[in-house]
């Protein structure tokens, strides 16, 4: 099979889209890290908690909220629940679960942490990006998502499903 | 001062944002460490290596190509110079200072990787997007990553400078 290149247009976008995702990656770990002594994958954790019911999720369930592997989910929840952000529950409905609880002290650090990151977001994308362009910002990531989780669905390959087991995993 | 908080529109797009790159970042770490065993990451740094004068590149330089910190990039070159895929070399200029320079071995198994590579991120992005969406992933790519280099730079603290040294480092 020959391999289509990429074209110019395609390249240029493609290492811009990559420069300005490592160097958002880098900028939203520092304020956190500063913040709070945590990067913003675990803030993402936090966040997405507090805004389920009941403020607990199966992992599996939070892993597919994040689109992330459950073995880096585990590292996260693993260090959160030492520092008494949020604690390990089983799940009702199935023994061999787990379900992710935020913790009072989780939901306050939260909240202590909320103004400086959305400050930060902010000053790295939403204060210079025209309404149309926040527009093109979520059709183009919706884009990008689909063809993963559609491919890559096709052979049950998401990231979150990847070490399956019961319905509370 | 009051925090101003994502509009719903901004909130959408962040998260959408988020998702994708999770997923791709994921799907491209994943098909580069089946084909060649290593993550995307180190793909860019031989990449980047491989189009620079001499194949050749100061430390400082490579890592500001990709906009990443000293530390995270010794990290990767040390792995990829004991795997025989570049070398690390004096400055000629500074003895302090230190090259990366991309050995024939690296150049071969980079060739060898990319078709793979390409095809990957044909498949996640650009068999998807119409042209106008590149661009205008390429527009808002850019304004992101000048917002953070330009805002940080201010104060000296884009990633690649963090442990500056002398002009070789």
């Amino acid at each position: 099979m020959t391999t289509r290149w990429l074209t110019s247009d395609e390249q240029r976008a493609w290492r811009a889209y990559i420069a300005a995702t490592h160097l958002l990656e880098d900028a939203l770990d520092r304020q956190l890290q500063q913040d709070a002594g945590m990067p913003h994958l675990y803030y993402q954790v936090l966040s997405v908690l507090s805004e389920s019911e009941g403020r607990k999720m199966r992992m599996t369930d939070l892993a597919e909220a994040l689109k992330i592997t459950r073995s880096r989910l585990t590292y996260a929840v693993t260090r959160l629940e030492k520092d008494g952000l949020l604690r390990r529950e089983e799940c009702e409905w199935d023994k061999r679960g787990t379900v992710a609880a935020l913790t009072d002290e989780g939901m306050e650090v939260l909240e202590r942490m909320a103004p400086g990151h959305v400050a930060m977001v902010r000053q790295a994308i939403f204060d210079h990006l025209a309404p149309q362009q926040v527009e093109q910002l979520e059709e183009i990531s919706g884009v990008i998502a689909r063809a993963l989780q559609g491919d890559v669905a096709a052979v049950g390959d998401v990231p979150w499903r990847r070490r399956s087991s019961g319905p509370c995993s």
